[in-house]
């Protein structure tokens, strides 16, 4: 096993997986207890979307698995089988996942493998990207007695399928969309086909709490075209809101934003 | 204003407002950037379920602004009237909530009176409660090919209304239910009402990421019965997963979760 590190330990007791969120992206986002088990680690399996910043964290022997669509990617059996097998060698393994592991984060095929080998395992929750788009545009997710629901959705999630986004979107919620920029016209036909207002309020949030991260904001119909015309792509965040009074769709309530505290670029 | 700090600066530029995420309760849950705002506020004024091993982190001021249903407690009101009026006497304030402030954390009250102030605030995320159960069951939210939506509602929203929990439940949905303990019999009928499976798998986590946590385990029919007997109440998380597949709802799977590394006790 090529990933292991020269001084790997030899007979001690069996080790241990954690699946740590890295949260979005912003090294100072990343939780004390995920920081805690980054830095006790002694292997890192990490993903594509994984700051560098948060890997410089841990000194242990980092491993890209590259969970990327195309060439150089490592098919899910394939890091199940690695990171049991660094386990079972001994050592304690971070599984580290961009976000939180429980959402979209394809975690139950980790921990479905950890717990057929025995191997102690546990989730360290992340800021999941939903949250940290939301702080970064200084506007909750819910606004009481506007927006009371909070709908988190993909636009790829079973290979084959096309996730209908549009399932229980109504008045009174705000829809989040997890990577679904390349999709983005047909969301916009689905959700406008559902009854969603065409002048919705809609954020775009691409590489949140990265140095690169880009916001777009915009109205439900033509915001397809807004983002492509921006060159806007995944990985990204979409926020629609449907609030329950029209009032708060006014375009003024926007302007109350230019003091929120940020340092990204508004496109 | 009894609330500002004997030494408090004279002569400085405005303050500026943090509304910080603490997490779920676990003070080691804290972001990194949390911690920050916190060691380096001058005023903190902090909720209810705000855990003391958070507050020990601060060398400030430390107000408690009470927001629980009865006596003692502030109104909206006036916490915006003193989080603006201590940012404009130019102090670093932190308004500390449970969770993440964007996720029923009714921050958008607090942010429109700094806004109107013309004080500089910010949203610093927390892990929302949601993300800490499914890590504390070793459970994902959503489970590729099984439940790909997420929905998060809350039966408490807006006084004098009964929040609608079941809006937009479906099979492939996970629900997650903040604060619905009071009203647990009224959410089984609704959702059965609406078509959820009697056996639907329940997950109800009280005090998550406490010391005092307890998890129950149920059917959508009989939670309300099995939570009432178990002796659960508020602050709790109620996970209700309906997933696209029968087979995940076998009670083998649950038997899997003893490896689970965790702390917390179980009923």
């Amino acid at each position: 096993m090529s990933f292991l590190p020269a001084d790997a330990p030899t007979g001690r007791l069996l080790g241990r997986i954690a699946l740590v969120g890295a949260g979005p992206g912003a090294a100072d986002l990343l939780t004390l207890r995920a920081l805690e088990r980054l830095r006790t680690a002694d292997v890192v399996f990490y993903d594509r979307l994984v700051d560098p910043a948060v890997l410089a964290l841990t000194p242990a022997r980092k491993v890209f698995v590259g969970k990327e669509v195309g060439a150089n990617s490592w098919p899910q059996t394939r890091i199940n089988a690695v990171i049991v097998a660094a386990a079972l060698a001994g050592l304690r393994v971070v599984r580290l996942k961009s976000g939180d592991p429980s959402v979209f984060g394809r975690a139950s095929e980790e921990l479905e493998a950890a717990r057929l080998a025995g191997i102690p395992v546990e989730i360290v929750p992340g800021i999941t990207a939903a949250s940290a788009a939301a702080a970064s545009l200084c506007r909750p997710l819910t606004e009481r007695g506007q927006t009371e629901r909070l709908l988190i959705a993909t636009a790829t999630c079973r290979p084959g399928a096309v996730a209908k986004v549009a399932a229980g979107f109504s008045a009174g919620s705000t829809l989040v969309l997890y990577m679904a920029m390349h999709r983005l016209a047909e969301v916009e036909v689905e959700l406008l086909a559902a009854g969603a207002p065409a002048d919705c309020n809609v954020d775009i949030v691409q590489h949140v709490e990265t140095s690169s991260e880009r916001h777009l904001q915009s109205r439900l119909q033509g915001m397809a075209q807004a983002a492509s015309a921006a060159g806007l792509g995944n990985p990204a965040i979409v926020l629609v809101c449907w609030p329950l009074a029209e009032s708060v769709r006014m375009p003024a309530e926007f302007q109350k934003l230019a003091l929120c505290v940020t340092d990204s670029s508004r496109i």
